[in-house]
Parts: structure tokens; sequence; C-alpha cells
């Protein structure tokens, strides 16, 4: 039978995509990480629900597997369904379980629908990094670091902190500050899509000072981003053309 | 008056979000590309639509803030509406039209509805670069090529190709061979969402010597990115925890 593995968005109903509202609506059963569930628990009713806790990806993503092989099975990643999402381990996982087809549904990932509360940060290139190293080794990820605050791409950080790193969005500004003005415009929007939302824009030698929770995705602009009306602007140079 | 700037997906009205067709619902005018716009005759057959042609991108948003100082108005771009779309052009044209205040609706950009045409190629740190020099220096695309390359990001490339560029994908690869194995896991996807849909994965080396038109996104996956099932997947470490 069908998995299907969706990409939620943000955090509210309006940002999943057509598709996913779909997908969830086939479905059987729908699993994923608690807080996701709670969500879905108001918005489909009448579903089967299954919840696991926080980093107990691999459990939900057999379980998934495993019912899959039976019925048809929606499993529910916030923002898109690969980037740190389960599609990657789904597949990995896969052959073991014969009988469940995979298909994934791509959702908006928190870079975007928090770029568009900031105003349009992500208008160019970008690189987008998280800074758990909880999966990959801090070496990878401060060499991720360098290259995208040397290539000047627009830089989206996901996992900006979290208990046991409060000072890692310190130390990815200070490498990001041997490439870049202090002046570089950034931002961070918290609770993206759900209650208590709100947004900062500063600078760069700003957003080094600051502590943010692991509820934020935090933004630092190209060396053309700029504030316009309050707003975090990158251009793409169509007002030359 | 609102001007929302709606992302709208991929290309078929399932991968919009619910978010996005409630502002195109709401709107008393929708602008955007043409092709666009025919897409949505079908959809929102009662609505005013305003089109303008390829590389209009500049009047098209001039005519949507002018229209939205006096009434709701959508400006519609395909994937995404901040990256490579029109988000950052109308913040940065909009102090000329008071009255008009901009909402920005995000949507499924080319990378991640291709990506999940794959497989999961982007389940890790991404670069998401451009190889389209109308707006963007090829000095600055090259810098950024070696390194997204060098940072060993899973890289998704957006207009890999046109008739004034057909060796720029070529141009990429070689770039990218200088960092990375021959053997790197690579793939595209045409026509994402649409008529026509169709991927093939293959080796670094392979997509060097394959060519691609303008309706392509090629993704080159980082140093653990593997075949499985015959999907691209890049895997994130999950089941090593």
């Amino acid at each position: 039978m069908m998995l299907y593995i969706v990409g939620f968005g943000a955090g509210s109903p309006e940002g999943m995509t057509i598709a996913a509202r779909q997908a969830l609506e086939s479905s059987s059963l729908i699993v994923g990480y608690t807080a996701y569930i709670d969500l879905l628990r108001d918005l489909l009713p009448d579903k089967e629900l299954a919840s696991t806790g926080m980093r107990q990806e691999r459990e939900r993503v057999e379980l998934a597997l495993r019912e899959a092989q039976q019925r048809t099975v929606s499993l529910v990643c916030s923002g898109d369904s690969q980037l740190y999402g389960m599609a990657g381990l789904a597949y990995e996982l896969s052959p073991s379980y014969p009988g469940a087809e995979i298909s994934v549904i791509p959702g908006v990932t928190a870079a975007f629908s928090g770029g568009a509360v900031l105003g349009s940060p992500m208008t160019s290139d970008t690189a987008l990094i998280s800074l758990s190293d909880l999966l990959t080794p801090m070496e990878k990820i401060v060499r991720r670091l360098r290259c995208a605050a040397e290539g000047d791409f627009v830089i989206a950080l996901y996992n900006p902190s979290s208990k046991k790193r409060a000072d890692y969005l310190r130390r990815a500004c200070d490498i990001i500050l041997e490439y870049r003005s202090p002046e570089t415009v950034c931002g961070y929007v918290q609770n993206i899509g759900r209650e208590g939302e709100n947004y900062r824009i500063m600078t760069l030698s700003e957003l080094r000072e600051t502590s943010v929770d692991m509820f934020t995705t935090v933004y630092i602009g190209n060396s053309d981003t700029k504030i316009v009306n309050g707003k975090m602007v990158t251009p793409r140079g169509y007002r030359n053309v």
C-alpha cells in the first residue's frame, strides 16, 4: 500500500498544500511527532492518529512503514518532508518493508515560510544549514558555514539553539563575520505560522549578541540585502534590467 | 489595499497551499506571467486576470502594485514567491505605491517539488543556485558553485540551460568535479508537476555529458547521497542514532 511522507508546512493548516491535505484525507492512519499530531486532531477528528516523541524518528518511520504494508498511511513532517525530515530515512529503511510504496509530498520548509514573514530575504541563491550537531559532525557544519559565507549566499539557519547548544548561534556568527560585514542585514522569526509568531531584523553584529530558542529560524542576508519599509529584502537585479 | 505575492508551487493546482488558494480567491485581480495565468483561467474562471510576457518582471510588478492601491490583487509566481520570484522586487518598488500593502504567501519551490520526484536528495544542508547570468554576474555564480561543492552541500540548480547558455551545466559540473567524486549521485527532473514530468538519476560525470532544457531542475548529491530502490536518497544519520 501507499506511505505518503507529508510535508505539513509551518504549523497552520492553511500552510499545507492541497496535495498534502488530500494525502492525509486518503490515509487510514496518520503517524507523526506528538506536537503535529495534536494539531491534526482538531483538523481531522475522525482519523486514526499515532504519535511518537522527539528523537524517536526511527521508531516513527518503522511504525509507518510496517502499517503501510497493509493500508494507506501518512507520515507527517513539519515544513518539508525531505529537508531535515523523514523522507530520506523512510527510503533507507523501505527495503525491509516490501509492499509499502513511498510517495513524498513536499511542503513549505521553515526557511520559506519564515522568510515571507521577514519580507523577501531569500530572493537569490540561498544556503540552508542546520546548526544541530546531533546528526552532522560539528566540523562539517563549520565548513558549510564558512563556504556559505565565502560564497555570499543568503543563509537560513535551522535549529539555531538548544539548551545544550546555547552558544552555537554566536559561534556561527563569528565564523560568518570572518567573511561578511558586521552591518550585514539579518533577521529571525519565532513560532512561524503559530501562536506567538514574531520577528526581528538586525545587523550581523547584533545577531551575534542575540539569544534565540529552538523554535526560531535565523536569516543572514547576502551583501545586497537591505531593509525596505521595515522588511528584510534581498534584491535580484530586476531594477537594473 | 492588499497585494498578495503568491507562490504557486510546481504547476499543478494541488501543489499550491491552502493559503495561496485563499489569497487568489479573495483577490479581484490576478497578475502573472502568461503561462501561469493560462493555468489559472481553468481553475478560477470568473476572475479578472492580467498577464505579461517573459522578462517583463518589472512591468508585471508595477501593474500589480498600481492596481493594489485600489483593490485586492494577487501577483502569481511559479514555485515560491521569494526565491527567483517577485516578492523582493515588489518590496523594492513599493515605496512609490502608497496604500498597497504587501503580504508574501510562500509556495513550494522547484527544488523541493522536484526532489520529491527523485526521492529525497535534499534531506540535509542544501545550496540553491541559479545558473542564469541574466541577473547575477557569472563570476558570482562560479564562486557559489565552488563554495557549495567545497562545503559538501547538496546542490539544486535552477535555470540550468537556455539557448544562449547551452554549455552552462557542463561548466558547472566541471567546477564541482574539482571538489567532488565523478561518482557523486546526481539527478534531474523535467516539467515538475506538469504533463511530461520525468526524471533521471546518474553520476556527476554522466551529468556533465547530459543536455537539459530550461524546464529542468538539476540535483547534485553530497558525499553521502546514494541510490535506494532506484531513488536518489541523501541520508542524515538517523540510522546511527
